[in-house]
């Protein structure tokens, strides 16, 4: 009945009716999402954040406020995230967002033209995929190798196609849990500058790190101010509050204000404002060091049981940190269908990984599993299940 | 340093710019923002919601939530809003906003296709001007009369343009405060389903009336689901939650579904909980019989002070309701100047009129006062000086 535009066509809602399809159904074990574990929200300290803030400021809160964010956001974001990462930027280099996701959007939005290049991973976030689509831009793979984008096919591709920007995941990636390390991330700082190309530094996870030493952010070696780095509160505080941070050159901060001026003329003040108290109280290390064992055990507790009840032939990442653990068979099997028995008949859940690909059929045979939402002996049980189907696809 | 995208060049700052430059100065009377008046949010019933909320549901609010929005809200509006104004929708029919103005840019987004026709007031709301620019739209306006929209016009562009939608404010229109009376709500319903064409009611300001009888919105007449509401609980409980609900066919919320998760994945849980029981608290009614008197004294008091100071060669509008005053001075007066010397010289700011016409050399003369912001005596006292430099551009 109705004639919708031709974006809205090019984009598939496949991969997202994928992962909720079986997420909620009754009983069942999902390892679909991308969620914190519920056990790790900090209900009392929000609550005490929220009454203090409603005590002390509640006009400036729910009367409308700036595109740019809350001064109280940015000041704590600079004090408690940004300099202890060695990232040097001040209030005009920051926006606040209503989750890092909006970003990606904005972002997109102000520098493509239809058919500017975009350079990526692949997989790679597919949020990510269906907005360069959304803007017709030309997605090119970079190669990774076990530890990222390679940078001698980074160049060569930098050189050859001249992209807009560099879109990547660089800690604990979605979906595969690839983390970039420390000489790649100043190499691709130092290429962004060279051949003046934007890197999008998309950085959500890099807090759950759960063994292993923390790699400074690809901003820390930004000196020009090519990098747009997104950061995220949704894993670290929660994610039903939506908010985030861009921190770039404080141009494009100002174009970025603009686009999201058009969309939702600016983040809810009491959400960003719960997440600076949250800072400026000193309780973010403190929950980060809760929250962390908590992730560790259902990691351990999925890697066992991969090693127990999956096929040998399945072939498993095993990270150091972030929310999936990221897996293949070998051969033409369709993880679609392997997702629709394991879901009817043993009532486990994952999502198959052929949408976090450019080309949906290189990733058929894979699958990303979250371990973050699930207690340890839930995990065993699921996976247990899980590789009862995945048997039954390999030789 | 940074090449940006096509569009961010085809739209000027300058009218935002334009609202925000003296807003803020110090000592300043600011008629610029469309601001709720402070003295009316709901503070301590806000305060107690949060807590009960918390108390109850924190899991499930801190937590990622879905992207139509919570379901909560979504009954809470058809029970509260939909019904009561004979407006016919289920939950498949709605979808919660991060404010309602992200609505615009999502049915903008979902519809339209560079070059495609769109039907508008002019003057209009400069949001919508600029998603429409936004989006390569040709953007054509309506004849208005002291009613709105003419709908003998409104036909002939319609045969004319085959428009994908056509973009109304039915009720206290910004800037002009215009209201389209019941017998052209019911027939633009009705021009829609003969031309198959849709209709996006935007109606953030429709209780805010304080004279004259309530009218029912486009949307009651709609029945094959041509019209899209975009509601807003901005300006009757606080615009810093950001929370606004669309009502549209399910194929329409299906497909603004899709292009909502590329943007900010779902509208933050808390802020949708804290609109929902507000209204299942029944609070609405008292609420907006609290803030009324406010607001009538305050567009009496400007009315008044119009009468009082202004030249007579002004002409405003005196509106039954809303947030606006609209006006114009006779001849070639370019209302910037006039900015400039009222806000340097008088301490007064208010808004040019250019920014809200598709074509902005016909706006040059107009402008915008809001009378919600500020207290009688202070709106009497601004009114005399901006009416002390009024008369300077008047022979």
């Amino acid at each position: 009945m109705f004639k919708f535009s031709e974006y809205t066509n090019k984009i598939s809602t496949d991969a997202i009716s994928d992962i909720l399809k079986y997420m909620t159904a009754p009983g069942i074990i999902a390892f679909s999402g991308g969620s914190p574990a519920k056990e790790t929200f900090p209900v009392d300290a929000i609550k005490v954040i929220i009454d203090e803030a409603l005590t002390k400021d509640a006009v400036s809160i729910l009367q409308y406020g700036s595109t740019g964010g809350r001064p109280e956001l940015k000041k704590a974001y600079i004090e408690h995230i940004a300099k202890p990462k060695g990232i040097d930027v001040s209030e005009e280099n920051l926006i606040t967002l209503t989750g890092s996701n909006q970003g990606i959007g904005l972002i997109a939005d102000v520098l493509l033209n239809p058919g500017d290049t975009v350079l990526v991973e692949s997989p790679t976030f597919l949020t990510t995929i269906m907005v360069l689509k959304k803007l017709s831009a030309k997605s090119i793979p970079v190669d990774v190798d076990k530890n990222g984008m390679k940078m001698d096919d980074l160049e060569e591709k930098i050189k050859k196609y001249s992209p807009k920007f560099i879109y990547t995941v660089p800690t604990f990636q979605n979906p595969t849990g690839l983390t970039l390390p420390t000489e790649r991330r100043e190499k691709i700082a130092a290429l962004a500058e060279k051949y003046g190309v934007i890197i999008i530094e998309d950085d959500p996870y890099c807090e759950l790190r759960y063994k292993g030493e923390s790699l400074p952010p690809i901003k820390s070696f930004d000196k020009k101010g090519y990098v747009v780095l997104l950061s995220s509160f949704s894993k670290i505080i929660a994610p039903g509050l939506r908010v985030g941070v861009m921190a770039a050159h404080k141009d494009i901060i100002a174009k970025v204000t603009l686009a999201k001026q058009l969309d939702d003329t600016h983040s809810p003040n009491l959400n960003q404002i719960i997440c600076a108290e949250f800072l400026n109280k000193g309780l973010l290390p403190g929950h980060i060091q809760k929250i962390i064992p908590i992730y560790a055990e259902r990691l351990e507790a999925m890697l066992n049981a991969i090693k127990k009840y999956f096929p040998k032939e399945a072939v498993c990442t095993k990270p150091e940190g972030g929310l999936f653990v990221w897996g293949s068979l070998p051969g033409d099997v369709n993880m679609k269908d392997v997702l629709n028995r394991a879901a009817t008949e043993e009532k486990v859940a994952f999502v198959p990984g052929a949408p976090f690909y450019l080309n949906e059929i290189d990733g058929k045979n894979s699958f990303r599993l979250n371990f973050s939402s699930n207690p340890p002996e839930i995990i065993d049980e699921g996976i247990k299940k899980l590789g009862r189907i995945l048997t039954e696809y390999v030789d």
